[in-house]
């Protein structure tokens, strides 16, 4: 039971634009020399961002990527399963279903119970991270920081 | 993010112990016929809930597995972990110390706050575990089924 590794990036990038001045953008080359990640493969996680509404991606000489809604309104569980997926990490085969002690179809009617409470268990993981927010995050850094990221990432060329 | 397959197994087949009289022991022969599943394989996850102090194995010509403790003090997180581990499902490599804009180590002396919220949601998916013993799970099966689960396993013969 592993995130992808491309978890931290994620992470880490969201929280990068959560720090940017309103307007302003990233391109996913300027990312990956901030954190030293292989560039077309973050292009790709940064890509997954959008299509899950986490990120905006604009285009031309000034475009880039940022944030699409308010660091306050973007939760770490969005931006975790644009990369993981929301499938449940416990998988049900119903072997309760086979062998000499298959219980009958119709006491199969309600989902297992030991499926049930698996369920609950993932649904408790992803209660705590929709419970934490891209501001949660940035209150719990120093308040030089942000200053900090805009400075090092400004001084990374844009391009390609 | 994958729970082994045998996740399912070993809840099934701790379940399965957990219905039994006093004394009374379950061969992997048993439990693989039960459930249909290959027996050699799922005797090496048996063995997993033995050092995870879980099951007890006795051996000898009525021989097998029973439950080291009462139902209600074996919970859903020892029989899981069992055969996952306890490794933290999020891997932090500290992206945050390399490339362009890579923080000094005196700035890293605390965890990633990331991988702080990330520990965090995996303690609330640990406590929802470990606040769930077998007890709770028979507590939701029907009142019937206990001796229904001990007719049909003794009905298996237990070698080899």
């Amino acid at each position: 039971m592993k995130l992808p590794t491309s978890t931290e990036w994620v992470l880490h990038c969201a929280t990068t634009l959560a720090q940017l001045e309103a307007g302003e953008t990233a391109s996913a080359a300027q990312l990956a020399t901030y954190y030293d990640l292989p560039a077309p493969y973050l292009a790709k996680q940064l890509q997954a961002l959008v299509r899950a509404g986490v990120l905006t991606a604009t285009t031309g000489p000034r475009g880039g990527f940022r944030l699409a809604r308010p660091a306050a309104e973007v939760t770490l569980l969005e931006v975790v399963e644009a990369v993981r997926g929301a499938s449940q990490p416990y998988e049900c085969r119903e072997i309760r279903q086979q062998g000499a002690g298959a219980l009958p179809p119709q006491d199969c009617r309600d989902t297992c119970i030991l499926a049930v409470k698996m369920a609950e268990a993932h649904d408790a993981w992803r209660a705590a991270l929709a419970g934490e927010s891209l501001a949660d995050v940035l209150a719990g850094i120093p308040a030089t920081a942000p200053e900090r990221t805009r400075t090092k990432l400004r001084a990374i060329r844009p391009g390609p």
